[in-house]
């Protein structure tokens, strides 16, 4: 029986589902870009979105399983994105993480592109920050790496894991005038992560403007 | 029988979640964050938010019982907002307080950052002032305090009501950094202050830029 | 038989409420603002929404029957918006007007009170006029008078009968730091001129920043 | 029987339908503004939206056919989009285009006016030019050529003939202080590339302001 079938992944997959049309319908993943996964527990295998989906349309019909190291497992002939290896990177990186949610908002855009040679964004004194796994104090500082855009995968998924080797303690990163990454232990975490890391680039863009 | 059973209280119970859904759908309560609660007639308990909850989700599930004084009366281990001794102060200070609606806004987690060292927000001149309670004019001057943000809610709940005891006439109040707490007579009477708010703060916002 | 109750102004309230209920949706009429109407033909009668209503949650039940000089109707004992006055001004000057719809949106709150010392926003270059009747080019001008805000109804519609009987040939007029008004030969006349406006009036704040 | 009944065409005009709700409530298509065709594969016959539609409630019955030389075919006495003569112009010349969708957003508006001496609107580095038929890389500069707006539909797409015939590799162009027209050699990856490109104007805009 296909794993997509499995009444457990579906219950999962549903989950996904709603959680892609919702960040659609807010504009997050415009002109079928973004790309969403979960893993499956205790397997080295992945649900992932396919390449060239339009969000606003998404259903279970539009994901497929690859594994660990980011082959087709079924259904056969399905295309996967192509930013399937920056998941995979971050599956085998973060034991715990269970849903990686990538979106392409226009603010994540264009500051990544502003801090790209600082390298990083760091949001400090906001309550929101709160809803970063492990994080209890609006004064904490935190952190999201930038890394430059590429088209090759492995390099980008390389230079993702050598900083994630040295710089463990993230919530998130950006790719410069692409987009936003984010993880969670389970799909409602990584959905707030998005969420709260969303509304921090909002509110430090309003900052910007009074 | 559980009081969450109560026909009279599922029915403003519903009237609450309807409230939340809408707010959570203007991106008012993003990443689980906000809370929200009314207080049942004639008695010292309070309906509130359970913690955690995605709003884009809220059902009546996620409500619980609490007393004036901030304990879980029920359902058993339910755990509810940390906020919940900002509700209870806000019940116990205004008697004609019914319900009391928290929000995370984007402005007005900024503007209250803007102005924290003034303490509050004046605002002046607005027609929506008119939909805050009691007041009938477009040339009062209406005055919101902002309280420096804290993670010890007992410091914060007392310095809010030692603020009260001087000066009770104010419609909402910012937390800075953090976001909104307004409230009304009524379920409705609170989501029309919280709206009128909101859509000061974005007045007075387009007017800082043109 | 009540007129409420009348096979043709069922249907038409039933349109109306539509309207008004995507305005709201948008944020145009939050916080029980606003207020909508339109004329029975052939009648000295208008529909009109009743005050206090919360326009997310609007239906027929938020109807009430006024005359064209303000009395009510029907039913009995309702009470119909502050503003009636202003919509039948309106419709006692412009003999083809059969609705009238009143927005708060916050760009025409803020930019006629910025524009208030001039008494009105002129606007030009936009294909979008074209969706205000009678216009046929973009470069024509196209006036819209502002008036000082006032909570005496009287003298307001007053201001407004007699700018009206010297400079017919306007689409809609602001009040300063209150909203927009606006009309049409048809209730989905009206809604298109109030999103023409609106749409205009977002094209000349983004100019301003650009 | 009529085109517009043939279940080939019923299905395709739903597509387009939905897409054009989905704008529409986006607010790209305010006040009965914006027109969206498809062309009949192997046909020289196009299904376009009739003149003054609310996009708000676009339905099957919105739609008529019209010769790509412009003329209605049915049903009869229809109106069709005084910008027809644009759409016909483009399926002329592109073969491979099969659905033209014409949007007025407000940013499009707004900065087609601002670079209208410039006569293009170049742009450069975003992941999300990869939603643009043909571009692999966010690297290259895509052009989007501005157009002088003009009542005169005929002078208008003989403007734009002239330019195709020596600038044929675009995905989009703007006519000043109008809109956006897009194209794409089936109805999705039409929106897709009207979605990207209105996502690369935002970027733009909140670089401009950053």
């Amino acid at each position: 029986m296909s794993l997509l079938h499995h009444e457990s992944v579906i219950k999962r997959a549903d989950e996904l589902v709603q959680t892609v049309y919702l960040f659609s319908q807010r504009g997050w993943c415009p002109a079928t870009s973004s790309n969403f996964s979960f893993r499956i527990l205790n397997e080295d295998l992945v649900i992932i979105t396919q390449t060239g989906v339009d969000k606003d349309y998404i259903d279970l019909d539009n994901m497929m399983v690859v594994s660990l190291d980011g082959r087709v497992v079924e259904p056969e002939g399905a295309q996967p994105s192509a930013e399937t290896l920056i998941h995979t990177a971050l599956y085998k990186h973060f034991d715990k993480a269970h849903s990686v949610l990538h979106v392409h908002t226009p603010l994540s855009t264009v500051l990544s592109m502003k801090y790209l040679e600082k390298g990083e964004i760091r949001i400090k004194g906001y309550e929101m920050q709160k809803a970063l796994e492990g994080i209890t104090d609006h004064n904490s500082e935190i952190v999201f790496p930038i890394f430059p855009n590429s088209q090759d995968m492995t390099q980008l998924s390389n230079s993702l894991t050598e900083y994630l080797d040295k710089n463990d303690d993230i919530h998130g990163l950006f790719i410069a005038g692409h987009g936003l990454y984010s993880w969670g232990t389970s799909i409602p975490a990584a959905k707030r992560t998005v969420e709260a890391t969303e509304f921090l680039l909002e509110c430090e863009f309003l900052r910007s403007q009074i």
